[in-house]
């Protein structure tokens, strides 16, 4: 693998948990991060999370491999933040839980290699602090990559491939579209069943909040898990994987 | 407490871990248990839970304490096949997840005590070698007495409480129409809502199954764990807490 330095954009539980398994299991190789909060800039500081840079540009300017690590919507903003600075023939890719709409947000430059991925790890925790260095260890990494048939290319997606492999993931290779629709059934709508369930005993009034904590271990306790994810995060994922969601959801409904 | 016999009426899951738990925790405390199928009376025998009667009056005859564990549309039934040989001033109770229905099902005859009764245990297991000594540990057994003004019938709702409080469960008190309320919300719709996820994965065009395995702990997997329970068991659940859940079903419904 001849990816030496790594490029972090946004410094939370994904960013951060790269960052510490890359630290552990791969030594030789250096991450800067940034993160477009301040705070988390400092906190990640603190608890020497990599090298902290103190805008993006300055993060990616020598990185072999960019990662981007927002939410979904905000990806296209964060490739802006970077794009004049990336250096020629380095490898751009992302986190994000949807393909398509990624994609569409970001139209790299022709001198860099665009490979977009979905590592299927994460807990409900967040921020910087969240960081583990086991987190992709066993879990399926989905590397997407576009329809481009230059050779450099392959070869970006064969290095981001052994990167994540390194860091312990299984890796999978899926057509962008596909991804969104096999992940609108298996995460996507499950999420949004569970915010949804969540949300309704929140409101319910035929019920006080103390019985249905008291009692979930019926069956509902699973749903407060799922539902305890970053909202802003899936927020995004519903919005932007839009109409694979609702088609999935079509099909629930009529079933219930 | 005062009971030294207790008959068991369904030798299932809950039934095998009821006679289990007495076994260990209320040495003194004889059980017999009955089952409607022959195969699974021959396969409690060969486990040796407990004494197996070959009829269910047999089984009930000098009990002072019969626990009908059968799926709630059985529970008339099973009721039914009982009465007759029931002791004077023996305390009737159930095991089932709805109480209404059950409270509608089983006219009790005037000399004996009958207290409803729901443990809120169980795994996604089934049958007699499903028995589990320390299932209802730390878990809630709601009682849901009648409206009895007798004095005897508050002596009997203690002694079932006494009872599962000796197997390990914390128990409450509540009046069974605000059970199937709550547990519509915490228990019966998160099961059907996961039944159904789980058979529309299965009907999908758009993605085969093995890739809803495969990518499983991205949410799905958390569903089909809780759609694994016994299906009899459940429909009879949704079919005789029906107004509950169509009532909760719709506030989800409008929330999605």
């Amino acid at each position: 693998m001849s990816i030496a330095k790594v490029a972090i954009i946004g410094a939370g539980h994904i960013g951060a948990s790269i960052t510490r398994a890359a630290a552990e299991k791969l030594p030789g190789v250096s991450v800067t991060l940034y993160d477009q909060s301040e705070a988390v800039r400092t906190r990640a500081r603190e608890i020497k999370l990599g090298t902290i840079a103190d805008n993006p540009q300055d993060a990616v300017r020598d990185a072999d491999l960019v990662i981007l690590c927002v939410p979904v919507g905000a990806m296209g903003a964060a490739y802006e933040s970077v794009k004049d600075a990336l250096k020629p023939g380095a490898i751009l890719s992302d986190v994000g839980s949807v393909k398509g709409a990624v994609i569409e947000a970001i139209k790299p430059r022709a001198d860099i290699f665009f490979v977009p991925g979905h590592p299927l790890a994460g807990t409900e925790q967040s921020g910087p602090d969240a960081g583990l260095a086991h987190l992709f260890e066993n879990r399926w990494m989905i590397v997407t990559p576009l329809d481009d048939p230059r050779t450099e290319y392959q070869a970006a997606v064969e290095q981001l491939t052994q990167f994540w492999r390194a860091l312990g993931a299984r890796t999978d290779t899926m057509a962008p579209a596909r991804h969104d629709t096999v992940l609108a059934v298996v995460s996507h709508l499950p999420h949004l069943i569970a915010y949804n369930i969540v949300a309704m005993a929140e409101d319910l009034e035929a019920v006080n909040e103390h019985e249905v904590v008291k009692y979930s271990a019926s069956g509902f306790r699973d749903f407060t898990r799922i539902a305890a994810s970053d909202p802003i995060m899936w927020r995004d994922v519903f919005l932007n994987n839009k109409e694979a969601v609702l088609e999935m959801l079509g099909f629930f409904t009529e079933g219930l």
